[in-house]
């Protein structure tokens, strides 16, 4: 294909997504295909010689999209807002156009500039400490991820570094193995999955601290869990808070645990992944609150922030911790503007080497939205998350789960988790709209989260009258079945 | 923005993106900015208020252009290829408007089940034996990683896992702290720096086998420093052999290294991040010979395949020591195909939860190229870097250092290293083509990779009679120089 093959295909190809994305509501959200469905419909092999761009484009609805979940759909309800913008996608055809590998600044000067220019301008969206910010000659700064698993490893890898390195000044008769032994670090029972991995890879204990009532962690829980381990020889130096749990969107309690953090040592990082978006409207800014103690905080834009998938924003205090525990400089990769403080290699601050142009699709959206148009956005979406909230508080046969802070609303029908597990069930099956589940503490809840951004209060009430219907149909067979046992 | 602007936008970023490309080479390959550039040409913060399409569009050329080193120059002869093809642009397009997250089955059973198949397609072009391949119920399979440092990394994490079960079902009074601190990991050293740094974030020892006259680990170098390490007490575990060096393009010996690590209980992990797209081509596929004795095998499309960043391409004899790694199941992620042996949920095989819909870009590819167009494709790069190779040759000012096997071509003046130092520093001040260095044992060495997929003989020449104009400028000022000293 040439240039100009291209520039009719490009435009084909332009049209086709907008045609999906503005019909998207008419495709049903969760695809019927069983395991295994599209292996028959493809050749066993790659053809040998080229085939045409009609060729390829007709198989587009005939086998991708019977295997699509709509993720952008406005009856898409399941797991966390997974982000899409028209300025997004076009920022990412001029990132796929350039198709520079920024690893060093050398390798595009323009990729990695940009990126912390944005990154800064984010970090002034949300109110970021000065100290999170590179400015001209800052210490912090701010990094692109490829997702919020990636930045908590990472900081969970620098903080690692760190310590083994003040353990071993002090205590020189200690081998790193013998440190690393020792080292715990720590979530809240709820934090992301992705915690407890990144534990798992940096090969150190990690250990659950409780969380409260409203499903926070608070100091005291903390203060406890680390008097005991310290007590017992053990090495504290991590802790990650989260900011807006997968489950049910509750907050660690920052102001607590932050002095907690600094005074023990311990390195604080923040994992606000689909939360910290809002915090660019000043009535959530609060959530946001002991930032100040944190080493590192993380959130998603690829979320809530309407800059498409992938591209998770991470600062640190000291970009020093970043580098220092990966550094490594061979000859092809390194070039003479090195040694200046202006330059950033973003190799030293990720786990792959290579780095798309990503800071493009931040420049686009948060441009051509403004801050006003974001603001909209977030502030749209709780305002829908307690649309339904107060649906639900409406039916008697139903409870609200945990406070609805954002645009998360955590639902069940009161009764047993069998119950639930069956409506979950049937409004799947149905497949009008899609929905995930989670655990709190034993109880089986149905999370209902504000995801598409083109959702609408109509959604919300065709949601609530389709989940009603579901219930009361449920219910009838449910009694019918007690009274017959 | 709404669907309808997007169209308008779209149809005209389609149109900058082939116009950039077509007209390329008229750039200077790399930029003349300064770094800290770009953060006075922008404002401070973010706007409150929208801004229009054009006003960011204006800004490409003003701000970004000026600062991009051109990838896909024909004169970009650094580091390794990027690819890009219109195919992989048109299937990015599709990927970002779909918009999905593809971490599990049930997030996007097509995202799922085309990569698996995709990789099924890509492991049959390089020939890989059977196991590797998932088919219709295999115990290997294919994934698309983010980068080789990934797929290193995740390799690493596999056997570290697999062999600390296996030493703890054997020595139960070893604690895993004592095994870890035992457990050593081996590469070549011309290996990429990413493999010392999957040990680094794996804590684990890692020691450089020595390379042998042809830049080569053969099988008894790696035998003399496991006998060494294994009387000492330690306990090899991974090997990570490298086709391709990033130095020089050298191969590991894995006919004589395979049977050892098979034999020593070793995983080999097969890094061939540039070279593995040339093995699609049969005369070159003698390179992969010993693939049969490794444990996971990953080449990058997204340098020399016409995929565009990020395509990592990775394969595991058996995908239940990858998953069996990391496999973490929270309530929101679980679906109810999952018990199906059918389902594959790649969040298991990665460090990141989500994923884009990547697959797109190969089956693209794959398709409009066809095989024989990317072999085209391949033996072109591979004849230019010879047309290269044969013009250093005929000047006997010049040495060649390393095989010229693929599109690689390491060479020197006959010299100090202060002299080709010096050599470099012209070729890359002129910026009428741009290349990177590396350290063969002690020398100082230039290395032009064949890297632009419009490059042609014309440039190659164009290119040679500019390194040697600059070397005969050189040489003339450096022999001046030495006269008077």
């Amino acid at each position: 294909m040439d240039a100009a093959e291209f520039r009719k295909r490009g435009k084909e190809m332009v049209d086709y997504v907008a045609d999906y994305l503005e019909k998207i509501e008419k495709r049903q959200v969760f695809p019927d295909v069983e395991p295994g469905y599209l292996r028959p419909l493809i050749a066993d092999c790659a053809p040998q010689d080229p085939e045409s761009f009609e060729d390829v484009f007709k198989d587009i609805e005939k086998i991708i999209m019977p295997g699509v979940t709509h993720w952008h759909s406005p009856y898409f309800f399941a797991y966390f807002p997974s982000a899409s913008s028209f300025p997004a996608l076009l920022a990412d055809m001029l990132c796929g156009g350039i198709g520079c590998v920024g690893f060093s600044w050398a390798a595009s000067p323009a990729c990695t500039e940009l990126e912390t220019v944005m990154l800064d301008w984010l970090g002034k969206m949300v109110n970021l400490p000065e100290e999170f910010l590179a400015g001209k000659d800052g210490q912090g700064g701010g990094v692109i991820q490829g997702s919020a698993s990636e930045a908590t490893l990472i900081a969970l890898l620098a903080a690692r570094t760190k310590i083994i390195r003040q353990v071993q000044s002090e205590k020189p008769e200690l081998t790193e193995t013998e440190i690393m032994g020792r080292l715990v670090a720590y979530a809240s029972d709820l934090a992301h999955s992705s915690v407890e991995r990144a534990a798992l890879i940096g090969a150190v204990k990690i250990k659950n601290v409780p969380s409260d009532d409203t499903f926070s962690v608070c100091g005291s829980a903390l203060k406890k869990i680390l008097d005991e381990d310290k007590a017992a020889g053990l090495i504290p130096f991590f802790f990650c808070a989260t900011l807006g749990t997968t489950p049910c969107c509750s907050f660690d309690k920052l102001l607590e645990l932050g002095p907690i953090c600094n005074k023990e040592n311990i390195w604080m990082h923040i994992d606000a992944a689909y939360a910290g978006s809002a915090f660019i409207c000043p009535e959530f800014r609060h959530l946001l609150n002991g930032v100040e103690f944190a080493d590192s905080f993380n959130f998603n834009p690829h979320k809530w922030l309407l800059v498409n998938f992938d591209c998770s924003a991470m600062w640190v205090k000291k970009r020093s911790d970043l580098i220092g525990a990966f550094k490594l400089e061979p000859l092809y990769l390194q070039h003479h503007h090195q040694e200046s403080g202006l330059v950033t290699d973003y190799r030293h601050w990720q786990i792959p080497l290579g780095r798309r142009f990503r800071s493009l699709k931040l420049w686009f959206v948060l441009r051509m939205y403004g801050v006003k148009g974001l603001q909209e956005h977030i502030r749209k979406h709780i305002r829908l998350s307690h649309q339904f909230e107060h649906l639900v508080l409406q039916d008697e046969r139903f409870e609200i789960c945990a406070e609805v802070v954002l645009g998360l609303v955590c639902f069940r029908l009161k009764g047993s988790n069998e119950l639930n597990e069956a409506l979950l069930k049937s409004i799947n099956d149905a497949k009008k709209i899609h929905l995930v589940p989670c655990h709190l503490r034993e109880k089986f809840v149905l999370r209902f989260a504000v995801c598409s951004r083109t959702v609408e209060s109509t959604h919300i009430k065709f949601a609530w009258q389709h989940i009603s219907q579901l219930a009361t149909d449920l219910l009838k067979t449910w009694e019918q079945n007690h009274h017959q046992q």
